[in-house]
């Protein structure tokens, strides 16, 4: 199933809010982990896989990217990295991630944020992100911690709304969670690490590093 | 702090009954889990880090291994493991992980089966390990999973002790954690996921593969 929750006007409204208060934790955590993780960009042939509003593209052009083949299901999330992003270097796709199909030994660098964990079949995706690469070709991604989509449901509290645990139910029961953020019915699929882990080496990937990124001291104070 | 918890006799008669009865987490999990990760091990030299009572050493000896370096801080599980395995292929040395030298390039593999979570400075000693391997040799090794040392409580469970979460808290603050265990005072070491991952790869291991095991179906039928 392909979803495109991120064209729904109410999602796409609470998301767009989120980010543009840069209150996410794409960009308190996730970007600088994954920016620590890429190699330099200058010269680079890239591929990103659910490009969303354009920051990556914003960010790779600023190091001097020779081009990038940006994709995204969501025709909202397209207007507004078209409207951002004007440079004949960035291409814009509008394509599902399960139907995309590369050409061979195009990329020097594949990358993704935060958008794998929304495909049913990631052993699959991965075999035709493999295909794409040019050898020694690099591919660096993020997705939500297993810990977190094996229950969508986040902190268990009391009665007096206390935060109690982190509670990681179900962990081994791999497959679809429907949750509510902004609104209903958004399906994420879990995944175990040891899942992850053994498509992207059975896919013929060498697992260079593995990152379970914190927020440093500066992040905790931006968002306590 | 090298601890020394197996000599305790308290907690060795506690330790000894479950294994003996089978009960324990070792033989329905981790077992049949580490032993799918190793290579054929005829004619191979074998490092054992934490060897317990031998059961590796025996299942080793029965594939052919050349010899087998089986190390162990505890004097009982030793004594156990000598009583049970007479064979000049095995060296069984009472040593603190912590204190082992090896003599360099000497194994073609080592082992070590949840042990590495009783260590402080776990990276110190994979360079001893990762020095003591023959150029490609492997290191296979098992830990309890950072999401059981992150607390080491088990279950949240209500007022009518049913089990209600996983609880996964302090994830992030890694070090010490105290637990009663047959006995208090038992101390394990909890590191993430991306510490252990980082500190592999910063010795020059290449990561082929990382595993989260979970019971077979025959398994849960023997112990529900």
């Amino acid at each position: 199933m392909k979803q495109n929750i991120y064209d729904n006007s109410d999602f796409f409204a609470g998301y767009k809010e989120l980010r543009d208060n840069k209150l996410g934790l794409n960009e308190v955590i996730e970007e600088p982990a994954i920016r620590a993780l890429l190699p330099a960009l200058h010269d680079k042939s890239i591929l990103d896989l659910g490009c969303g509003f354009g920051t990556f593209e914003e960010f790779a052009l600023e190091q001097g990217a020779a081009n990038i083949l940006a994709i995204d299901i969501s025709e909202k999330m397209l207007a507004l990295a078209r409207e951002r992003i004007r440079d004949t270097r960035v291409s814009f796709v509008r394509q599902a991630l399960e139907d995309f199909v590369p050409a061979r030994h195009e990329f020097d660098l594949a990358i993704s944020s935060l958008c794998l964990h929304y495909i049913d079949d990631v052993g699959a995706l991965f075999a035709r992100i493999a295909s794409s690469l040019k050898p020694h070709g690099q591919f660096v991604f993020s997705i939500e911690h297993p810990m977190c989509t094996s229950l969508l449901d986040g902190w268990a509290k009391d009665h007096a709304e206390n935060k109690r645990h982190w509670p990681v139910d179900r962990y081994f029961e791999e497959g679809v969670r429907i949750s509510h953020w902004f609104v209903d019915g958004v399906i994420k699929y879990h995944r175990t690490i040891d899942t992850y882990v053994r498509l992207l080496a059975n896919t013929g990937f060498q697992i260079t590093a593995l990152v379970e990124p914190r927020p440093e001291e500066r992040q905790l104070a931006e968002r306590p």
